[in-house]
């Protein structure tokens, strides 16, 4: 697999003279691709059904003249003003019933299917008129699903949807449009009264006196999710009735709303946009330690995960080839919209690149060209400054351009530690934390880190129970609901598996299955109890770490793997299956994980504090993500800086 | 007086095979009450009109054949989907207008006639076929008012019905709908030219550019709380057509927002809601340590106060014989809806229900029988577990009920001191706090905690200037109406009197008297000026303690009690009556309650960090929050743990 | 310039039978001036049309008889609630769409032309009564412009006037009502499609998805700030046909929401409402340090602020003269609308009064005369208490009064040092502060007081490139748009020049100009980029101090004044213009501040903590805001007390 570099470019916002010296900059540097069109309704529609194709095919034109290859977006997340005029409703809806106006973007909810029309009407004329351009070698739908919270929308539009979506969850029998009364019972509406007569019964989940049915909010954030690959879908169709190029989407970094493995079995590529400083501020909920000791370099596995995340979201090519993974937007630079917006040290652009490609990306495409000195974006860094001057990302960038002349190829192998994850967990723990700031997340992405800390490389795997051979080690902690199917492939996968907390706590509809959970083939144990705790009130455990946060009672006779200090049980295991019923701190899961690679026969090689390492099929990445440079067993990593060690 | 054990129950819940063992798992684990119904509408009546009460019907006569007897709820807590439809404004609006629309439960205006009159209707309904039923011993009106916020409401029925409220506060002269100048004058309307030409020009006292007038705040205060006795007596009239069985409303803890006294005026019982571990984490305001300490074993006061309150809430029998006191919901074990929720320690279900009893409790029902797998409260702990195994708290209520066959009677007599609870000087304070988070709930709970902190056991009084008699020591903080009649109730109790600060401080329409507060008859002292203070900047007391957050400075001739370092006065006596002008620290009030102890011939006995004791007749109850055993006078208390000292 | 006092006095609160012996003792107290009416609409015109002007006859003339002269005011902040039936959609709407309602004050949107039609009249009604009546020597309008939020409104009427307000922006050319791609170039609207097709597209910047573009959200600012303008104007036009007597508007502290130049400009009297306490605890965000050291002394530095922005503030004299300096309301004791509420310490009265002496004043005016009993100030301590005994205010009142007898006069003279106040600046931080909690005024405010602890006197200047001839040292920093004019104004003045960190950052429509900002003639630098910081991650620089909060990165020939440790230049200077890319700590603009002024030729005074000064033409004041006495080169100088220091 060749890896390339590339940029966001947005020519309506420049003057025409200066395109054609901006296209042999591009290929001066070293860049392969340019990504344009993706906000340029305005510009290619300005009046309904007047259409200005003329600046967009020479921008084309000059780009491909420049020998770049374009990715061309549908320019789905800013309709223009008049299209809103046109569909007043379109625009969601907050949870406290406020209309998300125009002025921004991703200004629509997903559910109007006026806006779907707008949308498959543009995509058609996009695609029809550049389909065949041979400058054309990719394609985006829309632009970041989900960003600005724009999933889950409480509009009138969104509620008849989702009046007829739950009547496809509860088909008709004997002829009536739903079965209200299957929905009660899975429910367990009977709880305050709660029963519907009929499916137009059913309100949106918001502005109830105190917390809904978690059963009705978990539909409802299923639905929205549906709702989103519905959209990108109806985009993906028209595309390919005019060209085989392979589409993309360009999916945020922490944004859980939606199912991205959902939307990406409709995409070859699975990208995403990698803003590693603005995450650390902004959404991580990494400590104030972490958040002062990275905050020029980023996290050191935030973006590590959402590679591993995003490599395994996408379409498998025909020859069943892995979906291609790429990134769409790489921050060049400080961006605008974090809570403080700092320069990266120096060598992070760098750095940040040769983890994307590490972790198997094929393309890297800084966000943006230059920086526009106007509107919403002004003080978002770009490869150039406003004034066309080489901003530092520029340099770094060029420096990986060259790097790459000698290693242009990376073979991605799988291996021998898989992580599930699943967004319906996330939901699930989104609606019913049961301890203050507790997430699926967090819980997945605490096992990831240690995993790193171990220096084990990890693919993250979806929750089909598909793809599970040739595993050392498999952890699933957290889903809540767990099909029969997946449980079986993992008890049959080879692998040591890990689950729990609060693995297999539900069924499909939110309630607690009996006999009580995990309910696990092989595995004597049930949750009898569970308790969450003050972040000030952690249970120590014996032989070092403790429980914070979450903290089940087991009962059964599986083996104990680990306790409190007062003997209580907290983790079992009964031949290949580890069931933990705790949150555990880094320095319990750390244990715990080296207690299972040692089941596994994995080596764990600790490492240093901000020094990361992944491994591909020739080489292995070191990555310094301190300020100090850092002695490895290959070698000085610089401060910010990479090592390549190549694999016997 | 006889203690007794039970349960809540919801058959509706469970499939009808299991009822008959549930039943008789309570009988033989020692329970005499089962509460049933009071979430059941949409089972009863589950369409408009027709009615279901076969099922119901069964359930109770299945319990009574176990010899339990049955507690029936009124359903009115929460309304079907169609009564909801039928009367779309019955809803109520919160303080941003936003109407509380359906999904949970409590979702209802107090003010929509509509709704009192379906209200009325299905309470007749209930009534008249259970009312005669020899298993059906007491009653229980609707749930938990207030819970969720649920008394003011900002909805259009609520807007004409507290204008109607005023016309009758300021009646009409001469052939006028009401007096509007009356009112203009007594709320002080000409400031800001807020003056009134009519009744109708009243709006709520939300959504104003700044505070509203605090006289127009509390006026809508008063009539919320009345809109809830209306509502409470509707339902107890009709009950009481058809049953001579005492009824009761399950009051929440830590919910100020109506005057329980008033509501308690209607009812036999007065029964509440004990959750010590949700309320540490959600409501108290307790401070980081002491969550800390009691995280799991709950505030070592908050309990006993409600019981204290409570005991004196209610309807006095045709005897004359004081209200009775239940709890009508205990919580088991971790429930759901507090910030965390831990496990209580092992011994506090049973220190919980000892608690109560020893606060004169007939009754205590554990919620609930058995833990929902579905719904809302999925995670809250029953009794039982979802797979119908015994919960810990299951153990420890059987060991209650052991114990009560040796001792079940409990003579609860009147206390040496008395502290007076005034509903609307909470609102009062609320309206009007002057200084971040001040409220009167915290400034009498403080007084509550030091009172036991000297080993004293207390009646808490209403404000009504009853029953004042047989009391060494009565305190009326912070109560800042006072009507005459009190005051020289108080003057001529015979007893120590601790008043202010903030006492008397304003009219019956929140202005400031002249000759200034406190007006107090043989008192030479007035409230010359008032601050609010810091939390970090308290000001030190000469002899040891601090004033925190309110300080007066008084003028007048009477004898000085306490003073700041700096020599200022802060409290005052003249004959029995001491009027503080501060809100003391503990080490403060434990001076002062001391000095008053000794004014009123009480002997004081410092408990030790988290010890308690209560009084009744023949005993001496000694409680022990802490997690460690204490040595006290009586023996050691064990951990979490109770005992039980005959007094001579 | 003679210096007086008085105090805010409301006869429609009290009974009649009290107006003259109110108004002796104001006269005995010393007072001069009494300000009345500003909140009597109600009382004025009890019914639409139907006035009652004999009370307001009567107590103007027992007021004048006592020898008082008395400040009428325009009762427009507080329109009755008929005013408001009349006009149902006069009422502003906050961000989130809620109507703000009758019920307190303030009550109205300033675009709104039905209000400003009763405005009009009222004042009309007023003016033509008391224009001549040779008691009432002053005019004031309105009440606090912007107090309680009230410039921004998302009104109807607002959007209407904003379209409008554009259109006049974005002139039409060729014969179209406006030049809607002129608004759509200047804004940069093309980016994500906002372009706009008509003026009528354009809704206000509130409700988005994600954050407006930062030039519409500006130029609502302006447009806001305009209207208050304009109401203001329609008032004074009015007043000034009736009358020649000087007219104020009373500003609050702290208020930038509107251009209090431009509204000074239609106004002899620059009055303000000064609150030290207040706004310490409530709007200053000083450190918890520091609100602990001030809590009852207020900040030593923010009233300083205020009088010398508003001595700027104002209409000059017809024969030039400088605009006329007030306080027109001086808190007296503990107020009641900060979070917490404590006393003054004894002497705070005294040193406020003097100090607004010191800088400008020509009256100062105590709010109120007596505390009100009733409605929401009843906590606002007032000269007298409610009974009408004095409060301690009273006391230093009257010795103020007593030492002005000897010392009645006072000469303002230009100082040797210049700030300039930009609101629009303060606008732009706003919309765009790029780091949590950044303000324009923060940034010039920390600039003001390094300049005072250097013992420097302050002269703050408007924007307007006007009035900079004689000073030796002028500090612009953070100004965004600084037109042309102002720039060669400020490299003509013969000043030392301190511009940045931000300064002239953007155009007129919020676009960064090319070649890179500053921009400025004679200096070779420019902000290659810029870095908002972490609170903890201040960078320290050579030679002591830090930059915090905002780092620029500058590129040039300039010569370096000073860089971080690493080496990186954060100043530059060339002449006499100083570009400071950094927001520095306290130590780091004391170093600035003393290197500018050895540049300048200004001697500089460190200054004990707690101690400022303050030069006039013949005298030094020395105030103690600390709460112990300070030796000082002039002597000691009594805990909150005040030193008078003859100059020679």
């Amino acid at each position: 697999m060749e890896r390339t570099l590339g940029c966001c470019y947005y020519p309506e916002h420049w003057d025409e003279t200066i395109w054609s010296s901006d296209a042999q900059r591009m290929a001066q540097l070293g860049l392969t691709w340019v990504r344009i069109g993706e906000f340029a309704w305005s510009r290619i529609e300005p009046e309904p059904g007047a259409f200005d194709w003329d600046w967009l095919d020479r921008a084309i034109d000059i780009l491909g003249q420049a020998g770049l290859k374009v990715v061309l977006g549908t320019p789905t997340a800013t309709p223009p003003r008049w299209v809103v005029d046109k569909h007043p409703d379109m625009l969601a809806v907050d949870a406290q019933g406020q209309t998300r106006g125009f002025g921004s973007r991703r200004h629509y909810c997903f559910s109007h299917s006026g806006y779907l029309q707008e949308s498959r009407r543009i995509v058609r004329m996009l695609a029809e008129r550049y389909g065949q351009n041979p400058c054309v070698a990719a394609w985006q739908t829309d632009n970041e699903y989900g960003c600005h919270d724009t999933v889950i929308s409480y509009s009138q539009a969104a509620r008849e949807a989702f009046r007829d979506w739950l009547r496809v969850q509860f088909p008709a029998q004997e002829g009536n449009a739903g079965d209200i009364e299957a929905l009660n019972t899975a429910w367990g509406n009977v709880f305050w009264s709660m029963e519907y007569r009929d499916f137009d019964d059913i309100d949106l989940p918001n502005l109830t006196v105190t917390e809904p049915n978690p059963a009705h909010a978990l539909a409802f954030r299923r639905f929205s999710s549906e709702q989103v690959v519905r959209f990108n879908r109806a985009q993906v169709e028209i595309i390919r009735e005019y060209t085989t190029a392979p589409i993309a989407h360009n999916y945020m970094g922490r944004v859980t709303d939606f199912d991205h493995f959902a939307v990406g079995a409709d995409l070859e590529i699975s990208s995403w946009d990698s803003y590693p400083l603005g995450f650390l501020e902004d959404r991580v909920g990494a400590s104030e330690q972490a958040q002062r000791a990275y905050a020029r370099q980023g996290d050191p596995d935030f973006q590590a995960f959402h590679h591993d995340l995003y490599r395994a979201v996408g379409r498998a090519g025909s020859n069943g080839a892995k979906p291609r993974l790429w990134v769409m937007e790489q921050q060049p630079g400080p961006v605008n919209w974090a809570p403080y917006n700092p320069a990266p040290l120096p060598g992070m652009v760098r750095l940040w690149t040769w983890e994307a490609f590490a972790h198997g990306a094929e393309a890297v495409l800084y966000f943006r060209w230059r920086q526009a000195p106007f509107a919403q974006e002004q003080l978002h860094a770009g490869l150039l400054r406003p004034d066309s001057e080489n901003a530092p990302g520029a340099d770094e960038a060029a420096q990986v351009a060259i790097e790459l002349k000698n290693a242009k190829n990376v073979e991605i192998v799988q291996s021998n530690v898989g992580l599930i994850f699943d967004y319906a967990a996330e939901w699930s723990w989104n609606v019913q934390p049961q301890g203050q700031g507790l997430s699926y997340f967090g819980l997945v992405f605490d096992h990831y880190c240690a995993l790193r800390r171990a220096g084990l490389s990890v693919d993250i795997l979806p929750p089909d129970a598909t793809g599970l051979e040739g595993y050392d080690l498999i952890l699933a902690p957290g889903m809540m609901h767990m099909p029969d199917p997946l449980k079986e492939a993992l008890n049959n996968s080879g692998a040591q598996i890990l689950i729990g907390p609060r693995s297999a706590a539900r069924d499909a509809h939110f309630s607690i299955p009996t006999p009580l959970p995990p309910g696990w083939n092989g595995l004597d144990t049930l949750v009898a109890r569970l308790e969450t705790l003050r972040p000030d009130l952690p249970r120590p455990l014996e032989g070092g770490g403790s429980v914070q946060n979450w903290l089940e009672t087991l009962e059964g006779t599986a083996q104990p793997v680990l306790s409190l200090q007062d003997g209580t049980t907290v983790a079992v295991r009964a031949g290949s299956v580890t069931y933990n019923g705790a949150w555990l701190d880094e320095a319990g899961l750390d244990r715990l994980v080296a207690d299972l690679c040692a089941q596994a026969g994995l080596e764990v090689t600790v490492m240093p504090e901000g020094l990361r390492r992944r491994d591909t099929g020739a080489e292995r990445f070191w990555f310094n993500y301190s300020g100090q440079s850092i002695d490895c067993e290959a070698g000085t990593v610089p401060a910010a800086g990479v090592l390549r060690e190549t694999l016997g």
